[in-house]
């Protein structure tokens, strides 16, 4: 019996003091999780329906119920950063009474839980990428025609050249922040503005084609252009090799995986056909997806471009038609982390106009609001050759940031390039441009008659 | 333009100097979850398929690929206890040189990486149980009769006491992890046993009635005795009273959730129809989940028994069938996550035969089988009052243990209090009794003539 005695080794007397931190916290680290999760879908949810309801897109609700469970207002979704401690979050107070626990034991709840909820952000921003990736349509691109491309092409150079150099000399901002700042001017969002225009009935109009092409080039033109400038961010200085390898690279990235679409999509619908388990759809589309947004991230560029390639080239199949299906639900509980964490992350206080330091930050937020409005309304008087064109509603159509703006935003404020004030700025044009392009665009088209168009659905509605 | 002037506060030159280690490490991070994600996933598939095609659950076979890519094989899936650390792992290895990482982030980012999947596999086990308590009908619990419940009662109290007390006075094993282990005896999977019975077309047979019966009590007795058995895991001492309070504190959360299940499942279908936008039905229900894991938690019970509650109140209504739809897609993404975690924290190397210190976990091992397997095959014989039923059939189909099985072992092992032989006993009970179901229950039934039934369908069809 000297073997079966000899087990007593395995149950040492010592045994509490083997068990790890991490086990030990484990369980608080989950509810920390959990109780954050509900904070952000509650808010994502009161926000989204309250903005719906007063006719503002839902994306733009869920933005600013971040802002109000966030750092500059009820502190309940805080992260350590900018010398915020455990102390600052509300729910690490409520965790910490809960479970009796030590000041040490909290720091590192909350490092942990903070960093969890970061990483389950930006997986929801992969998937957001995916899944606009996966609406667009490629051949739509072909039929926009040159106009389209021209307006893209304009709205892009535009606001980033005249808000990276406004920024640079007026403001004497450094290179990286004032071109990342740029940048985040250039992207427009189809989802908010093609909803307008089919609520007016104009978006099989002249102006409408226009519009919806060149957004979707802008799309593509901003997500290579934020793939560049979140790299040069992270080497911190700025290569002339460097800055022609990633603009490059981020091209040859995405015409390359377009070029092998044929391949990886006859791939995807093979393997998906021989499945028999569950998950036979979505286990093989997130393989593609996370794979992609690896090799994005591994080669130095941005983990939302190699999503947003997956996305692009997955063709129309009966295999992609139920992904699309599978994939909303998934977008649905990640997505929202993401634009709440945004909203939570930005601390309006540093724009609080009566402390006299925040007045130079207050100047570069108007500065950008103008730049980002002006820069995109000039597009419409680019249009060529087609004479009684509604040139103002172009222009107009563009100006709404949305999504893609808030993406630059929280990639910004994650890798550390962006001072706050230059962060809430960006913020704060993404929500203003998006709250005046409806109204502006409503008055642009002024009694312009209704075309008789298909309903269009949008990924907020 | 003094104002403008001094903004140059906001970029200090030792700008980069501020940006946090999170910040740095950031992308890498992703870059590792990205990576492990891809792996569990490419295992999970390769392993449910391949047992799907011999004939096997594929839960078994996600378990099994999770062993290979785990500490056990290929140290491709690994978290930082029993003193591995980032250097034992492939995949931080393949992320240091990708990225020139000093030693010291590679160890953060290790930590932070392996925090995440494991958070991310306790999200997938709180939906796997959120799932079950929506797939178990109470008002079939109350068709099942007296039979069923005598034969889920002794088949949780036979091997649960067989297994406590044996590992006690023969083993020497302390009490906390002896009970810890005896409790993982007691949980029998219906989705396993269901699908055999109605391949044999036993499913509407008496005995198949009585089986499907005890087998939903049973799950809920196995969650009552888990969820009492890792709170005393957490104190590490085993006081009457205490365990009076955790008995009667998690029989009185279920049964208090299920009688205001009806106020529960009127407000769920009242907030869903008032949503109108995106999420507006797997929010609310993940809300409410989240809510009633972070309650089981906090009362320091579980946070899978809250899961299983709010998923059990969740009555058949048109809102819960279009969740049943909804959540699949997200449990196919998170559960996989768990199985194949669980599999590679197992090392199954501490029972090689060929090292003698391990013949004492050996022999543990082959005990625990031993009692899981007699201890249900005897409640075939506790069934009275029916003659010519065939009580081995009832016995061998009490038998597999399946999906809650493992979720005892992995919360045995996240919470630190079994050893590692105890913990790798368990995962190959589960596993045996799990391969051995479906051959001795085609035994068992002989040539016992079909019974017409419906199509049922099973967690893992």
């Amino acid at each position: 019996m000297n073997v079966l005695n000899s087990v007593g080794f395995f149950f040492p007397s010592s045994f509490p003091l083997l068990a790890t931190t991490e086990a030990e916290n484990g369980p608080v680290i989950l509810s920390g999780v959990l109780l954050s999760l509900v904070v952000i879908y509650l808010a994502s949810k009161l926000g989204s329906e309250l903005a719906k309801r007063l006719d503002f897109p839902p994306v733009l609700g869920e933005l600013v119920a971040g802002v109000i469970v966030g750092v500059s207002a009820l502190h309940l979704i805080i992260f350590p950063e900018g010398g915020l401690t455990a102390a600052d979050s509300l729910l690490m107070t409520v965790l910490q009474n809960l479970n009796a626990l030590t000041p040490e034991a909290v720091t590192s709840i909350f490092a942990s839980q903070s960093e969890v909820i970061s990483v389950l952000a930006e997986l929801g921003v992969i998937i957001l990428l995916f899944e606009i990736g996966l609406e667009s349509d490629l051949r739509q691109l072909k039929a926009v025609g040159i106009q389209a491309v021209v307006v893209a092409c304009v709205g892009v150079a535009v606001p980033f050249a005249a808000g990276t150099v406004g920024l640079m000399t007026i403001f004497h901002v450094a290179a990286i922040p004032a071109i990342f700042a740029g940048a985040a001017l250039t992207a427009t969002s189809i989802g908010i503005t093609s909803k307008v225009l089919s609520e007016l009935g104009q978006l099989k109009s002249k102006e409408g084609q226009i519009i919806v092409g060149a957004a979707v080039i802008d799309d593509v033109l901003g997500i290579i252009v934020l793939a560049v400038v979140a790299s040069l961010a992270k080497t911190g200085e700025i290569d002339v090799l460097n800055v022609v390898y990633l603009i490059v690279g981020a091209t040859a990235f995405l015409i390359g995986a377009i070029l092998l679409g044929g391949f990886f999509n006859k791939a995807f619908v093979a393997v998906v056909e021989k499945l028999e388990t569950r998950g036979n759809i979505i286990i093989p589309a997130f393989i593609f997806a996370f794979v992609m947004a690896f090799i994005g991230n591994a080669i130095h560029l941005e983990a939302i471009l190699g999503a947003f390639a997956a996305g692009l080239v997955l063709d129309e199949t009966d295999a992609r038609e139920q992904l699309d299906e599978l994939i909303k639900p998934v977008a649905d509980i990640l997505v929202p982390i993401f634009f709440v964490t945004v909203g939570a992350r930005a601390d309006l206080t540093v724009l609080n106009p009566t402390v006299p330091d925040n007045r130079a930050g207050l100047l570069i937020a108007i500065f950008l609001i103008v730049v980002a409005i002006a820069g995109k309304l000039v597009t419409g008087w680019t249009v060529f050759g087609i004479p009684a064109i509604n040139r103002a509603a172009i222009g107009v159509g563009m100006i709404p940031r949305g999504e893609v703006g808030l993406v630059f935003a929280g990639i910004g404020s994650a890798s550390g390039v962006l001072s706050k004030p230059l962060e809430v700025s960006i913020i704060i044009m993404v929500i203003l441009t998006t709250f005046l392009a409806p109204p502006f665009l409503r008055i642009a088209f002024g009694n312009s008659e209704p075309i008789a168009e298909l309903e269009t659905t949008s990924p907020e509605a």
